[in-house]
């Protein structure tokens, strides 16, 4: 008796519906849960299905692939811990609030490394016995780093997500088109205000009564991915831009981790840059 | 070509979702939204869907009933306007939302009369062009003031819900009877916190820092039927309980509205005291 | 027995509160609340008391004029009824909202008109006995359509606040001047994301989780006036932006409802296109 | 130069602002902020300073004993690192928060030991360097095991706070009387509603839509003191007990971790039952 995550999308048609619960009920599955969701506006159809039954992996996938459309992905998971990396600069909540999760058996991931470009965290990542690389950027160009940071990442394999845990330094083109939809970023704002730097003081000196923040999937446009989760705080005219920024930790670690177990839920489909998540 | 919401609760098994979208497929039928929701614990299977397609009602409701285990709830809807009456005591802010949502059109709702047991509301019901009925109290007991609405109450042919927007009279189970899972009241807590009198004056006194508002379904127990919606807003010591009455406003209105658009949408379903909303 | 808002804003300097406190103990007035801000960065003090006892408006302002230093804005206000002009276009939450608090008494606030460039709104408003005035802007340039708004605004006396509950068009500086600090908007966004026509578009576009409202004073550039009030609500995938924008009436209405309750309440203070509120 | 808070707390009285600005400005102090309350129906006056000047603690509190009338209670303090010990069962969430925040140098706080009746969490605590101390209550009555845990903080000297991090135990009066107001703990629960064990399996049968955390002082009637802080957060009907538990992790260590701030940075007055927070 094992567990599936069943993930399609493809083209909306009638029948589509009708066609995978067919495949279901003929392999004896039960279904846990169903999420569907179509965009007309796009002609889109998504579909999660969490099934268990006594089948194996391949006979879900084919007799899907039998029936479906063709063009369609079709992913059949069996749920098991994901490989991911952290990478972070200086600050210790984002960070923290995923290693106590790991710890406390929370996540579906093995933390093969954190990578940082100091060795500030390094204290804290190593009393979790987890491996702490330090990568400097001083001295060398964005370029240059970027390329140690890549030859690192490919020491190890099979990385299902980088996750950017306050990671301060932008990515090129390069190292984003290297892990497409794979790279999970928490910006200190409410996007689509205030990307860039500083978001907080941007927030402070433009005089908003909220301020946000925001997990997304990294893309070539700085702060501009799909968007996975958001939320938000108040604030007041007494907080200066310090204080947003420290109230602002206690968002940024929990929309983090919320985006990084969606992903690893395998509950986040991504297209025309946005996400659809069940 | 007509639109249709279909309703179906029954017990959980296997090829349920199949059957359904079967029937849909061969009535060549549209899905616009799909939802599902199994409560294992109960073993109950809840399903709303919203289809289009050239049919008659009939067609989709006897295939169903033709492929669906005996005992299922069928329900197919076509959208189109439910009568309600709307009962209300002297406040204004409950019941002003709900005609400006019925004037600017964003209900699904005739609002065939408004009754209550003052005529404070008299004058501002009357500029909507919608019938006002005082049933005073004064001099009756409850049983005798229950006859009185009862028999108002039964001279309107096919009353969909009776909205409480903040009547302050406990009705009687014979009232409550009469219209089950119909009556829809907003109470003034975060229930089941400060069930009864003067919830404010409750949380007030308890110093709690969040105060709220639930729209449930009305039982024959006080304040403990099938909760809706809720929703809560800060506040803090400053707070005396008129301030948070008066802040609680904006919630009540806000959370009853909320209900009232989700029953007139037919998507929620009720049992074991709970609600499914789809 | 008069009850006084006390107001005032000026530089930092050491004893302020000291030379405010002992004007009202010197006065026997009672404390009801007293709240003090100091903008550090901009060494900007601000102060608002609320109090009461037996003397005259002019002897509190005197006696605060002798003790406070040259510069210092002081005001003195005896609770009483603003007037309000609210300008809307078509949609009827917003306005709605204010008209049914209006009714109820919960703002201290006489409503001298409702202007509108349609004729769709009028209806409702002559309901409650308001002026409803339409003035089109069919066949005017911008220049034209104000000139003959302004004309109607100057045949009111004493104006304090200009209400924009959807006004749909931009205003040009020379209104805007004209009525400086004076004129509430609400903007359906969360301010400064998605600045100019159609946010829930852009929001839907940018894939958002959370979409919100923003009530501010209006100044020459479009959207960027000093922030009153913000409120938030979530979405997922499935709102398109049709969906945003019907279930953003809600937190749009109550954003602006709010931001005037504060106006008319003496409780903002407006300076570096910011505001603090008390 | 030194930052002193300043905590005022007495029966109201006209002058009480005067009398304590007075002494800031004849002792040459900046005011940083000041925040005052009056709660009329108790007739009490609340106020918290927090200034800075070139003066001893010792000068401000007797030239404010000098002025103030008799039983006021005047609390001058100068801000360093508060000492705490930390209870705690067998979940990680909150007490995880906690050490990764003292970590970071978030807190004002020395973490004196984690005191638990299991030793799951030793090896977490350990890593930290923090001392944990396991204490069992098996073959113990709830008298014996609470009187080894006595014993236990009886070795530790100034003890300004005891932190219930999910400290699944009842304590008794004779414990809660020996730490008066210096016991907070976090309910897993929006309080007053589901008082009492497994607060998320009661929510979950009332089939509430939200659910929340409460964080309090400990009196001597379970669940009933003073309220610091609170949250909440939307479920549905899709969520089991267990699912609300895990979600309600999230807020129950934000709401821990603000009320341990509030504590740590004197911020919190305690009368009747309830708080006033500055």
């Amino acid at each position: 008796m094992s567990q599936f995550r069943v993930l399609i999308d493809t083209n909306d048609e009638k029948g589509l519906v009708n066609k995978v619960s067919s495949v279901f009920y003929k392999l004896d599955l039960n279904i846990l849960t169903n999420s569907e969701f179509v965009d007309k506006e796009n002609n889109k159809f998504f579909m999660r299905s969490v099934v268990d039954g006594d089948v194996n992996l391949e006979d879900i996938s084919s007799a899907l692939e039998d029936i479906l459309p063709q063009g369609t992905n079709i992913d059949v998971i069996e749920p098991s811990k994901k490989n991911i990396i952290i990478m972070a600069t200086k600050e210790m909540h984002a960070l923290g609030d995923i290693l106590i999760r790991h710890e406390a058996g929370e996540l579906e991931a093995n933390i093969l490394a954190v990578v940082s470009n100091y060795d500030t965290l390094q204290s804290l990542v190593e009393k979790f016995d987890i491996p702490f690389i330090t990568i400097s950027h001083e001295g060398l160009d964005r370029e240059e780093h970027e390329t140690k940071i890549l030859e690192c990442l490919a020491t190890f394999k099979d990385v299902d997500y980088i996750v950017l845990a306050k990671y301060m330094r932008i990515l090129t083109p390069r190292f984003v088109e290297a892990y497409e939809d794979k790279i999970i970023n928490i910006h200190h704002s409410f996007l689509p205000a205030f990307i860039g730097a500083n978001p907080y003081k941007q927030a402070y000196d433009r005089g908003v009564k909220i301020i946000g923040a925001t997990s997304h999937f990294v893309n070539n446009n700085l702060d501009e991915g799909p968007i996975i989760a958001q939320e938000v705080i108040h604030v007041d005219h007494a907080y200066g831009w310090k204080d947003m920024q420290r109230k602002g930790k206690d968002v940024e670690k929990i929309v983090l981790s919320r985006a990084l177990k969606l992903a690893l839920e395998d509950r986040i489909f991504v297209y025309a840059n946005k996400t659809v998540i069940f």
